[in-house]
């Protein structure tokens, strides 16, 4: 159970049953504390949350869902240089920069701040670039399990001496959804794996391209191999900490991300900018089709 | 060995024993290349090399590092959004973001890139903010040495389906050059052990200010007492990555993060914006002195 479940919100107060006394909430890396921000006003309505790596990309997806669907784009709404987080109507779109650890703050914080606000029935969304396994560049990879580098699908975290192990599974059903409105579409799309590395050369072994090389070619196909067998489509650098952090939180969460090389065959980009830059916008595509057909339906229409 | 010491430089073109094929370097998350970029004419003097997470906050060192020493700040030399990165004269300013995967990336392609560069007997720096155990907020921790969440001085590291322990050494010289700097500074320091957490909550004993709190006050101060029996005296989400990855690149590293609050006492920080401006400045003060003498040394001055 989330100890800030026993919040209680009174107005910009909150009140706790960890320590019975009225409480700041203090969001550090967003720069948001219940003292600046009325949570419940500014975001309460949130319904959909979108994270992706590159501030330039989150900031280019609001600015498009704002013109796609005529909700008015928020400012930058975080307070620090760490994140950068913007607001479309329901649609909260944040940065969670690069790995793991990064992407937990920023979860961490937007599902605290939620939580005060009484946002309720709301639906997460991971929507990203990595390398494809087996698949061409272009390739939409749709999530239907997330699995760490000893191919266990896992967070591990320690807590206090204790090694505690978090399942990482997304949504199935959002799995689906997503991936039949990226055949509707009509681009290319798989279900599949990711597995999350730690780094991005030796972990994802390019081991010859980054600085350090222990290991050889040969070790890449075995292990490419192994990949394949697992059912793994691509590689990035979060999934398995956002798949633990929204099924623990019991909040359905889907990953979206387009292949920008075919990691099986080689370990360089070799698309033409115009192409990345269209394959970027790929999985924000599929994303923001199904947030509009959600709230139309919310809506009646 | 690192692969990258079998390339040979040729210009902007680079030979690797790999591919025995010329191969255009490609850093991507510097955007850095070495077909936009001549690596030696423009790094290959860079014998000093300062990270910190935050961008802006690595931006202000560059500048007050130029104003206080009369070389010409550049601008950020990151073609992308993912990093920022400065020079001044032979220091080289970059921000890492949150945590050891993302200063993971950087690391290696500064490396990859120095190395192509011809830079020699350089020297790494973590310059940053963290929580102190057993420290008032303000002081400075010089780190002796650099555990993970399990209390063990290494970085795990998955290759090919292989766990690598990677050991996280630090410079011991380096390290009691920076702790004699601060003293002459009469800046509150001590020299301790530096815990690296994969979260800045629960792994930090945060519990109960995040989202989620399985654990609860009794564990977070059984676990304090372990790290200080541990000799810990801050937290923070690199000093593995960082320590693991100069110490098998033999570089000398050193890491030096200011406390601005004591963990064992409270989790919020409470000193005031201008004590917290003036703390963040402490270690870079440091760090600057110690390349000012460094460097004069180097001129026979």
């Amino acid at each position: 159970m989330p100890c800030s479940s026993q919040l209680i919100s009174n107005g910009d107060t909150l009140i706790t049953n960890n320590t019975s006394v009225n409480k700041i909430k203090i969001l550090y890396h967003l720069g948001i504390t219940s003292e600046n921000t009325n949570f419940s006003a500014k975001y309460g309505d949130v319904k959909f949350v979108c994270l992706g790596g590159s501030c330039t990309r989150i900031r280019n997806y609001a600015k498009q869902f704002s013109q796609l669907y005529g909700y008015q784009a928020s400012n930058n709404l975080c307070k620090t240089d760490r994140y950068e987080m913007y607001k479309t109507g329901p649609v909260l779109w944040a940065n969670h920069g690069i790995g793991g650890p990064s992407l937990s703050i920023i979860l961490d914080e937007i599902l605290q701040m939620l939580l005060c606000a009484g946002a309720t029935n709301f639906e997460m969304f991971r929507l990203g670039t990595s390398g494809g396994i087996g698949v061409q560049p272009g390739t939409v990879i749709v999530s239907n399990g997330a699995i760490n580098t000893a191919l266990e699908p896992f967070r591990y975290q320690w807590i206090g001496g204790e090694l505690v192990k978090r399942p990482a599974i997304l949504d199935q059903q959002l799995c689906d959804q997503l991936y039949h409105i990226a055949q509707q579409q009509k681009v290319p799309v798989v279900k599949g794996v990711t597995l999350c590395a730690d780094d991005f050369y030796e972990s994802q072994y390019r081991g010859e391209d980054g600085y350090f090389c222990d290991n050889n070619n040969n070790k890449k196909m075995d292990s490419m191999n192994k990949l394949i067998e697992k059912g793994v489509k691509n590689i990035e650098m979060e999934s398995v900490y956002f798949a633990a952090i929204t099924y623990r939180a019991k909040i359905p969460g889907a990953i979206c991300c387009v292949a920008l090389v075919n990691r099986f065959e080689e370990n360089i980009i070799k698309i033409s900018k115009e192409f990345h830059e269209e394959a970027e916008m790929r999985p924000f595509k599929i994303i923001s089709e199904y947030i509009y057909r959600k709230l139309n339906l919310k809506n009646g229409k």
